[in-house]
């Protein structure tokens, strides 16, 4: 498998990805049209994914529930921005127990209708709010060009659904998670993010914000890596999600939901892949660290592989993953480049001479060659690991967010962002126009992408239309 | 809402069983028929599942993965047991994207077809074996009269899949998982279960031999809580799974499946529930123990408060699962009902006269009244909270099971067996044949639930024909 080559991201940045994808074993295509399998790796990778937000989910007071896979057709009609953009990418189930459905049920394509349905009878009282439910499955959106992990019909993600008394607190809820994406991209994928406001064009259909955290890939194009929506009373008029107030009055409940999917394993494959392969941030990576062992005769693999269980004992002891490849038939040369193809952040090698003196040599994935070995000894190689595994974590991140400004331009003119969108991204005044931002998308393919949270004040031109501008947008092309 | 009384067990087993699950807020009705919703603390109980038996796959080499939830009805067609088998069940998406689908797909009823079609393009060589994969998702089956957790139209559970080189070795695989299922229901859930064989009646629509664990509920009706199927070479002969041995033969592979559901929530409520509520595991439960404050005034309140929360958090520390009901309006008694019946093992009481003191009382679920309360020093309180609940666990599961016991019967004739079936299990020789199996299960709607692994030695006579029998069965009416 390692054999063979992948082309190289300049030659093909696109095939690059889709068979690194399948070469890493990550997933591959299913016998379904734009379905996908999730394979060992990959879904490794997504339970750690899981377990980094689910935690701050929890401690941020959100509890996971688990509502059905249907929902009735009719669900969807009643929230008009909804149906809207719902209802073109909709599975319908029409049959069940060999009979024909009165009503069609939908597979989800997110899940507020029928929580907004739910929670009309479960909240009562100011008492019951907030409500703060999130849920790990998958949903379906029936896509016409699909990609691994960055489009599928079916694809896995999380969907939070939060209930509140105010607007205030609906909103403070909707930016929380959007700074709990934001801590997570960038501490444990070490993925530099940009979290912004979507424009309307852009934004969920049924909310009256959508906040994003927008990074940049390896090629330049954008990938929107997880969303928040402020959904105002849309859903709770919808569904009349009310409660009765400390005075006894009824009020629509503001409504909020937050996801991110499947698809920032994309971002990650995109982000910090070289033309070897995968490169994993040792935070989330399955593996963060393999043993190669190293030997020719039967004497001397051993002594070679006794020690290294020895090694892979200590560094389970310390809390470390990782994975000793015995695998026979193959050779270490072969062995290194499958795991450096996998992106295992450290590789230990372990041959006959490292053992004599009690040491092991330490590879680093993020740095190729000689730079990035070093030798150390066997009685501390579980915090040497560690030690250099937070450097890679670091130097992933800082690699990501150089490449992001050095591919980033200021464009005061629409020349100058129809150039930076080539490779990478445009920061412009924009008057906020819908027709302005059209324009863009029809010129240059570049869509808005959000609005950064952080502007450096001031104002200028629309680098459209050159009208007064208060904000700075973010156009890229993107995935 | 704890104000309601259940229905005593005693009254209606089955409508205590409905208003436990809906007043414990484990579960509600979703609004598509017989599909629930799985509630907050249901969910948090079936994470702790989860926890309990992932942790097990993957100690014995396991790894996770993710199929698509769409399966091509053409599959299904493939293995004819398991076409007959799951036909009448199936949901059928017929329309997607607003065009209707040249072949329908299929929402998985379980998933052995799909990941024999995959296997057969991933498994090229004995160096690919063995197989060990597993999932957590939710399937789909087109019951007709559903019940929360026992049988609803879609339900939770992991489905493990593997594919071996031999025979002997899937077998090993196949009684492995069995005993993986044991150890996990009587170590962590508390109850005793029978591991036994199908008959060819009741086993897996595609499997040579099914395993069970069977478990006696609180009315002495069985429930098989978890299975375990040998699959012999039915799928991989019907999806060409097949791998080049050491020789350079092709051969077909070994398959087995094994699954447990959310089914097992509702095992775990009807064996260790009363007629208070739930009672649940310590080593399963969402909160292993509730701190209640006691006060009138407001300083009473003021250092309660302070010293509940010192508690909560040298709980924390202990690694113990804990919350502290700080709910206003409600009195402590109908605090201490409430979190009865919502099956908290342990109670932690405390008032002023406590705090006085350094002391709180300790109550327990399995013992109510004074019988079950002990005062504890607040010092060395989570290491007394953490004792009692090593014994609670203990207690649960010799109550369970000396409770199976007064309600089994070794039943030597069928009239014995007519009498045994209608308060618990009926333990007799069987001569294997359907013939007799169909007649006991017409005239006393007991099934066979399984041989016993575990037999006594010897032979004697069948129940019901009277002919010559080796193996002892267990008959019981069943969920």
């Amino acid at each position: 498998m390692a054999e063979e080559k992948l082309p190289t991201r300049a030659e093909d940045f696109s095939e690059w990805y889709n068979q690194l994808v399948l070469k890493a074993q990550l997933a591959d295509y299913a016998p379904v049209r734009g379905c996908m399998i999730v394979r060992p790796y990959g879904w490794a990778l997504w339970e750690n994914i899981q377990g980094a937000l689910d935690r701050r989910f929890k401690e941020t007071g959100h509890q996971n529930v688990a509502f059905p896979l249907f929902i009735p057709r009719s669900f969807i009609e009643k929230e008009k921005h909804h149906v809207e953009g719902f209802s073109p990418e909709l599975a319908v189930v029409t049959i069940g127990g060999g009979e024909e459905l009165a009503e069609p049920l939908v597979v989800r394509p997110t899940s507020e209708t029928i929580i907004g349905h739910t929670w009309a009878k479960w909240i009562q009282s100011y008492r019951d709010l907030p409500v703060l439910m999130n849920q790990w499955n998958s949903v379906v959106r029936w896509e016409l060009r699909t990609k691994l992990f960055l489009r599928t019909l079916e694809f896995y993600w999380q969907e939070g659904h939060t209930a509140h008394a105010t607007r205030q607190e609906a909103m403070h809820e909707t930016r929380q998670m959007l700074d709990i994406y934001t801590d997570f991209a960038v501490n444990d994928a070490a993925i530099p993010v940009i979290p912004g406001r979507k424009s309307d064009a852009e934004k969920f259909a049924g909310a009256d914000i959508t906040y994003s955290i927008e990074a940049m890939m390896g090629d330049g194009k954008a990938l929107q890596a997880g969303t928040s929506h402020f959904l105002g009373q849309n859903f709770a008029q919808a569904f009349e999600v009310r409660y009765l107030d400390q005075n006894g009055q009824l009020q629509h409940c503001w409504t909020t939901s937050w996801g991110l999917s499947t698809r920032f394993i994309g971002a990650i494959i995109m982000v910090h892949g070289d033309d070897q392969g995968l490169v994993l941030p040792p935070k989330l990576a399955p593996y963060q660290a393999v043993i190669v062992p190293i030997y020719k005769t039967d004497e001397e693999k051993a002594t070679v592989l006794e020690t290294a269980r020895g090694v892979k004992t200590e560094f389970v002891k310390a809390g470390l993953r990782v994975t000793l490849d015995e695998r026979e038939g193959v050779s270490p040369g072969w062995k290194f480049n499958d795991w450096e193809m996998r992106g295992v952040p450290l590789r230990v090698e372990l041959g006959p001479k490292d053992v004599a003196k009690q040491a092991a040599v330490l590879a680093r994935r993020d740095r190729p060659g000689k730079e990035g070995k070093i030798s150390a000894g066997l009685a501390d190689l579980p915090a040497t690991a560690k030690r250099l595994l937070g450097e890679i974590q670091q130097a992933l991140h800082d690699r990501a967010l150089a490449f992001r400004k050095a591919h980033t331009q200021d464009a005061r003119d629409y020349e100058e962002l129809k150039r930076a969108v080539e490779t990478g991204f445009a920061c412009s005044y924009w008057c906020g126009s819908a027709e302005c931002e059209a324009k863009i998308k029809e010129e240059t393919r570049a869509t808005m992408r959000c609005i950064p949270l952080e502007q450096t004040g001031g104002s200028g031109v629309c680098v459209k239309c050159g009208q007064a501008a208060q904000e700075r947008a973010i156009f890229a092309r993107a995935y």
